[in-house]
């Protein structure tokens, strides 16, 4: 069975961004010369999240006041997870929310998302 | 490798809906002639969700139920997703929470669901 | 192509805990002998869930506070899956939150988590 594999890596400003990946995924599938499969995109950390959704600004902001409603940031004192040393419990668990990782088809070498 | 691709498509009533859809999957499996494999399952928009679990109507109520506390629908002047003329940033969400898709394993031609 | 299949079975306290299972599925990964491929590792009920993240226990406490705030187990009385005889609708929305499978790649031959 082929595969392939290639690493991502972005930066980013502040706490949280949404970055637009579908473009660059597109060239590693090109990349591939992959017709009929599956691509497997996921975080290599476990507080970033990657997820199919619309590429819509006004969405991101629903996302975001959503997000820190659901698992607020702070304060970081009432978390468990602070005496690692970390601040981030929230991020983990928005994380869990976001969901880690997308499967995709493959059909004739693109994504097959739909319209 | 060997590959199948099949679209279903559903009509709905109402905003919101449970369908029951692993029979046609099932079909879809015996068409294709797999054996072992995986089969991804995704919807083609990015609001819908396909999930598994117990295909029960209490359930499906309290998941209702939950699912319009945790991301309400109105008011919709609340979302900036509605700058574009759509109201259903909510429906984003909620499809987030619930996901897009499952992988499943085809095992001897079948779902290999466990009990 | 190659597959291999394998069920682990957990015997776990209590209502809820977090069992770390990197290890098994390691040991699966050798037995089979892929060295490219996907994993898939899912629960084979509807409550309970795979996922991955930090395996410290302060954030497991963190999880356990935030999910039982999310879908809260009392009272059983308010929900409708309680007619089918059963007390888990929560136990079904907090695995629909936390994700009942996750699809890993193998790269030669281990796991391919990140750092």
């Amino acid at each position: 069975m082929k595969s392939y594999r290639k690493e991502l890596w972005f930066d980013i400003k502040g706490r949280r961004a949404f970055v637009h990946i579908t473009p660059a995924v597109q060239t590693c599938l090109k990349e591939s010369a992959v017709r009929e499969s599956l691509v497997l995109v996921n975080a290599m950390h476990i507080t970033p999240s990657v997820f199919i959704n619309d590429d819509e600004h006004g969405l991101h902001q629903d996302h975001e006041v959503w997000l820190e409603k659901l698992a607020t940031h702070a304060p970081v004192s009432h978390c468990h997870h602070k005496r690692t040393g970390e601040d981030n419990a929230d991020a983990h668990i928005k994380c869990q929310v976001m969901g880690r990782e997308v499967v995709v088809a493959v059909t004739d070498g693109k994504h097959d998302f739909g319209p």
